[in-house]
C-alpha cells in the first residue's frame, strides 16, 4: 500500500497565493527535515497509523492568474513574517519544481465556453497526473473568496448542469468551475474558502456518481476556531450566550476581498452558523471584517461575549487572536490533502462530513463542538486505517 | 427512589459567605419558580435521568464563625450585584429557616482538642440530619482558602490520624478536620476550595473505609475554566504554547485571603496543572492573583499565550474573563450536592473522578480537557441513571 | 452677581431621555449632599472662581416625545445600575418639580408649518423662564440622534431661513428647530448629540445678530475621548499612527438609533475626524457601531492601533473601555449647562470653542488633543471668572 | 556655533545591549538617509531650531562586559525583528567604528578600589573624546538594571563621598560609579535605567560643583508612557481611579533582570510613582513584571484600570501594549543625547527637570502628565535655541 500511495498530488487552486506558496514551502521543509510538524493536526499522536501519505511525498502543481514565481512569492513571505529567514534558498529546488507545474487559469467569458474551459482544466490536472504517475490527485481551492453566487436552475441537478454547458451558458461561479474539472478529471476536492465550490445539488449529484469525495468549507483558522471552542463550554455549563460581537482586522489579499461587502456577506454568514448551532437559537451579535493593509499577513479577531450566569448576573469574555493567516492555514490544507487522498484511496465517497473539525461551514455535518469534530476525526482516522 | 431522595442535606461549611449565601438563595429562587436554571450544569440536556435529588429539595445547613444572618447577607450580595433586587424578601422564609440551621464554628486550640472538636462537628451534622429526616446529607466546603498544610506523619495512615488525634494532638488543617468530621457523620464530601481537605492518605483511606464518596477541588469558575477549554484546542490543532501568562485581580472575601502568599501558592499551583497536563509538558508563565478591593464580588481575569505556528511563526491569544464569582461558584456547589448525594445513595465510595469537569485541580483524574471531562461527567450521569 | 446667577434654567430636549433624567437626580443628589462631584469637571481644582451657578441653583424643564414620568424612569435607571438604589426616593420631590416642567415636544408636519412650531417650543422655553424668575436658561440638547440632514437652500442665510418659514416651508431638522427656537427665546444652546443643531449658516447668522452663545456638538464620554488623549502621545513621541480601528457596542436607545446606518454615518464621521486633524493626515481604520441590547445603558468600545516605530518597527495598543453612557454623559451637560450659562452672563456671543474639551467635533475649534483642549478650557473658566 | 557642536560624543554605558546596537545602527541608518525619524522626538516639529547636534553628527563609544561585536549584536537584532533586513549591511562600517571604541568595563572588587576604576572609566572617556577631537561627551547609562543599591553614609555628601573612596572603600553601586566617572571625566550623563546612578546627595553635589548636567532615569517606553497619557485624562474629568494593576511581559535581557525581584521593586516602584503624583493620593493596584523568554525582544503590558464617575457607578478601561522595547528606547537615548548635549553646551548645571517627558521618575520634576512634559520640553528647546 505504501509504494502505491507514494505518490500524491496537490494541486492548488490559487497556486501563487500565500497559503499555497507557504504550504509548498512548507512540506518541503519537513522533507527535508527543516521544520517541526507545528501546527500539522496529522502529525499528532493518533493519526500515524491511518494510512496517509507523508508530507514529503506531496506533489504540488496548480493553477492561477498571477505570474509571479513562487520562489519570488516565497522570499516576499519571509519579508512578511510568514517564511523564516534563509528557507526559500534551502527549498528552491522544490519551488521550482512546483512552480514548473502552475498553469495560467482559464479564464471564461472570452469566447470559450464553460464547458471548454472546464476540460482544459481537467486536461492540466490529468497531464499533471500523467506526466508524475501520481496514484491520485487532490484539487484544493485556495483561491480569493468569491462573491456570494447568482442562483441558476442548472444548479439543480446533474442533468440541468450538463444540459447548460453542453449549450454553451455560462452558469457555474469560478469555484465551481473548478470544482466540476476536479470531477471530470477524477479527483478528491477540498474547499479551503468560503466560496460556493462543491456546493451545489448538481455537482454533489456527480461527485456521488463519480465517486469521488469531498471536504468544505472554509478553513477555520481564527475566530470561528475560537467559537468553536468556546461555544460549548457555555453550552456545558448552562451559561446563556446573549451577544457575541466580533471584529476582524484583516491585511493582504484576503483583508482586501473581504473588504467587497459581497464577498464578506459569504465569509459572516459561515461565521455566525457555528453559534446558533451550538447553542440551539440564533445569537445577538455582529461580525464585521476590516481590510487593514498595515497588518500585511496577519490577522487580529477581537470578539466581545455577553452572557448570563446565576440568577441572571450579567457577565463577559473579551479575546484577541494575534495571528498569521498563511501559517495557520498552509499545515490544514496539507492535513486535508492528505486525508482526502486517503478517503479516496479508500473508495470514500460524497461529502466527507468527518473533517468538520477544519471548517467554518463543514460540507454534510451539523455537530459544531470543536472537541467533539475531533474525536470525529480521530475515528474517522482510524477507520481509514482499517481500510484494507 | 424518588421519595427516599427526595430530602437530601446540604451542609455549608462557611455557610454565610457569599457563594453559600448566593446559593441558598438560588435554590429557594428555583423551588419558588422565580428564577431559571441558568448556570446549573445538571439542568441541561443529559441529566434529567440521572435520579438526582431536585434543587428545590435541597435542605440547607452549615457552620460558620460568621455572625450576619443570611437575609442580610442576601441583601448585601443584592448591593454587589450578585442577587437581584426583590429576591431577598421573596425567598425570606427560606433564607431564615436555612439561617437557623448554621452553627457556630468549632474552633480549636481553645482548650478542646481536635478529636472532640470533630465530634461536636459530625454531632452538628448527624442532628441536622436528623431534625429534618434527611436521606442523607452532602458536607460542602465553601470558605476561605486556608494556607497550604504543613505536612505531618499523621497524615500518613487512618491508623497514624486516630492515634494522634486520640492523643490530643492538632494535626489536621480546618478543612481536613471539617472533612475528618463529614466522615464521622456518614456523610459524602465535597472540597470546592483548594485546601487540604479530604486529600491525606488518612482520609483517603477512613472513606474507602466508610463506604463514603468524595469530590474536589478547588472550584473551576474562571482563568482555569477557559485554560482547560483553550487548551486541548492548542493540543488538537499542533499549535505549541511557548508562555501561558495569567493575572487575576479578585476583590471580595477571595481575594484578600488569597493576597496572602501562603494561600497563592496553594491556588496558583492548580492554575498551572492543567496545562502541565494537557501539554504534556510544563508551560512557561506565571499566574499572579491580585486582590482588588474595588472589583467587590468581581473577578477579572487576564490570560496572555503565547504560541507557535506552521514552520515556527509566534502568534498570541489574549482573553479577559469579567465574571461574578459567587454566581459562578454557587450552581456548580447545588449540583455537586446533588451529584455527591446521588453518588452517595449509589453505593459509590471514594473519589469522584469522574466530576473533573467542575475542578481545577481534580482528586483522582488525569484529564483536565473540559469537553472530555464533560463527556465524562454525562457517563457518569447515564450510570447513576441506570443505578437501581 | 451670585444674587442674580442664582436661577439659572436648563432646558432639555428629550427631558425623559437617560441622560435627562440622570442629570436631574445628580444635580438634586449634589444638591442634597448626598453624592460627591466625581465626573464633574466644573468641580475639580481650577474652576471654583469662574463665577458659574452651582449645581444645585440648577432648575429643569425641556421637551419630549415621551411620557414615562421621570420618577418612574429613575426606577428604571436604578435597575440598570445607572443611578444608586434608593436615590430616586430620596429626591423625589426634584423628579416630580422637574416632570411638571417638561412638555410634549411640538411635532411638525400635522399641520402646523415649522414657524408655528418653533414659535411654541420659544414660549414654552419663555414661560418656563418667567415662572421661575430664572435669569437665563440654557437649552441642551440630549435626545436621540438624527439622520444625517438633507441640504437645503433655505440653509445658507438667516434671510434665506426666514423667508422659508414665512413661507410655510419644513427646511430645518428637529435639532436645529429646537436650536432655532432657544434662539427665538434668547436662549444660549449646547448640542450634546452629532445632530446638526446650530451648525447651519443660517442660525450661526442669526446667533450672533441676538449675541447669543452656542456650544457643541456631540459629547465625548468613550472611544473619541480615548483618541483624543492617546493621539496626541503618538505625535509628541513621533509614533506613525498606520490604523485605527474601533468597534462600538451600545445597549440602550441610542444603540438602537445608531443601528440605523443613517444615524451612524453622521456619528462615525465625528468619530474620526480627531485622528485626522491631530496626526495631520488621514489615518486609515473604521469605526463600527452595533446595537446589543444585552448591553442596556452600558457601552463598551474596542479600539486597535497600529504603529510604526524607529526603523520602521511594526507595534500595536489595543484597549477596551467599558463605561455607563449616562453617567458619563450626565455630569457634562451640567458642566456645559454652567458654562454656558456663565458665557452668556458675560456677554459671550457665537460659537463657545474654548469648550472643545467636552465635544468629539467641537464648533469653532480646531485643535483635538485633550489636554490642551483642557488647558484651553481653564483659560476660559480663567477669563469668565474675571469678567466683571 | 554648528562647526562647534558638530562633533559630539555618546558614550554608552552597555554599548553592546540591543538598545544600544539598535541606537547605533539607527544613527547611521539615519546618517545614510535609509531610515525616516520615526520615533525620534527631537524630529518632529518644535526641535529644529533648538541648536541640537544632528543624530549622523554624533559619534559613539562605550564600555561593556559583553564582547559580542556590534555588527554581529545587529544580525541578532534582525532575527528578533528589531532592525530591518539588510541594515546591518549598509551600516557595517558605522558599526565596526562604534565597535572599535567599545571598552572593557572595568571591574571593581578584583584587586582595584572603586577610586581606581572610576579613574579609568574616566580615562577612556577622555581618551575617545581627544582621539575624535569632539566638543563634549554625552555618558548615556543603558545598561541592565541594578537591584536597589544599599544606603551608605558616604552618599549623603561630595565630601564623605571622596573620603571613603580615597580609603579604598567600595561604597558606590556599579550605576552610580559611571555616574561618578562621567563627571569626573567632565561630561553629560542620563541615566535611561532605574538604577541610582545620579541619584545620589554625593553626585548631586559633584555635578553642581563641576557645572555638569544630568537627566534621568528610567526611560519611558511602555505601560508607564500611557499611565502618565491617561491619568490626566482622569484627573481633569473628575473620574476617580480606584484600582489600577498593571502585568508586564518581557523577553530579552531586561526581563530576565527584573525577573530577579530586587530589581523588580526598583522598577515597579517608579511604575507606581506617576499615578499618585497626577490624583494627588496613593492608588490600589499592584505592578508586576514577569520573565517570558518566548517574547524575544518584545514586551507586552495589560493594564486594567477601576474607576468611579458621576453617582459613583463603577467602569473600568483595559489596554494592552505590544511594543518592542529597543526600537521604543533607541530614538529616545539619540534624543536624549542630543538635548543633554546643547544643555552642557548651554551651561546648563544639575538636574535637566524639564526632560521629565522621557522618563518614569524624572529627576527634580514633580510632573507627571505626559503633555504638560511635553509641554515643558518643547520650552526647554525653544530656550536653547535662544541661548547664544
Amino acid at each position: 500500500m505504501a509504494e502505491e500511495s507514494s505518490r500524491t498530488g496537490v494541486w492548488l487552486v490559487g497556486a501563487r497565493g500565500s497559503v499555497a506558496t507557504t504550504a509548498v514551502a512548507g512540506a518541503a521543509a519537513l522533507r527535508a527535515g527543516l521544520a517541526r510538524t507545528t501546527g500539522c493536526v496529522t502529525e499528532q499522536p493518533g493519526f500515524p497509523d491511518a494510512g496517509l501519505p507523508r508530507p514529503g511525498d506531496l506533489v504540488f502543481g496548480g493553477h492561477d492568474i498571477a505570474c509571479t514565481p513562487l520562489p519570488k512569492r516565497a522570499e516576499q513571505l519571509v519579508a512578511a513574517g510568514v517564511l523564516p529567514h534563509g528557507l526559500p534558498a534551502l527549498v528552491h529546488d522544490d519551488l521550482v519544481t512546483a512552480d514548473a507545474e502552475i498553469r495560467p487559469a482559464p479564464l471564461t467569458g472570452r469566447g470559450a465556453a464553460q464547458a471548454e474551459v472546464a476540460e482544459t482544466m481537467a486536461a492540466d490536472i490529468a497531464s499533471f497526473r500523467e506526466r508524475h504517475r501520481l496514484a491520485r490527485v487532490v484539487v484544493v481551492n485556495v483561491s480569493s473568496t468569491e462573491p456570494v453566487a447568482v442562483p441558476h436552475p442548472a444548479h439543480a441537478s446533474a442533468r440541468a448542469l450538463q444540459t447548460a454547458l453542453a449549450a454553451g451558458q455560462e452558469v457555474l461561479p469560478a469555484s465551481s468551475l473548478y470544482a466540476y474539472a476536479a470531477l471530470r478529471a477524477g479527483c478528491a476536492h477540498v474547499d479551503f474558502t468560503p466560496s460556493t465550490g462543491m456546493r451545489l445539488p448538481a455537482l454533489a449529484e456527480l461527485a456521488a456518481a463519480e465517486g469521488l469525495p469531498y471536504a468544505g468549507s472554509d478553513g477555520k483558522t481564527g475566530e470561528t476556531l475560537l467559537k468553536a471552542t468556546l461555544a460549548p463550554m457555555f453550552a456545558a455549563r448552562g451559561l446563556e450566550v446573549q451577544a457575541w460581537s466580533g471584529t476582524n482586522l484583516l491585511g493582504g489579499g484576503d483583508g482586501e476581498t473581504l473588504a467587497d461587502p459581497a464577498a464578506m456577506a459569504s465569509k459572516s454568514a459561515s461565521k455566525q452558523r457555528v453559534l446558533a448551532e451550538t447553542m440551539g437559537r440564533p445569537v445577538d451579535g455582529e461580525v464585521h471584517i476590516d481590510y487593514v493593509p498595515a497588518l500585511g499577513d496577519w490577522k487580529t479577531a477581537w470578539d466581545h461575549i455577553v452572557f448570563d450566569g446565576f440568577l441572571g448576573v450579567r457577565m463577559n469574555l473579551q479575546f484577541t487572536w494575534a495571528g498569521c493567516d498563511s501559517a495557520l492555514a498552509a499545515p490544514l490544507v496539507l492535513d486535508l490533502a492528505r486525508l482526502a487522498a486517503r478517503a479516496h484511496q479508500c473508495g470514500r465517497r460524497g461529502p466527507l462530513s468527518e473533517l468538520a473539525f477544519f471548517f467554518k461551514d463543514p460540507v454534510g455535518a451539523q455537530e459544531h463542538g470543536l472537541m467533539q469534530q475531533y474525536a470525529d476525526l480521530r475515528d474517522f482516522a482510524a477507520g481509514l486505517g482499517e481500510a484494507r
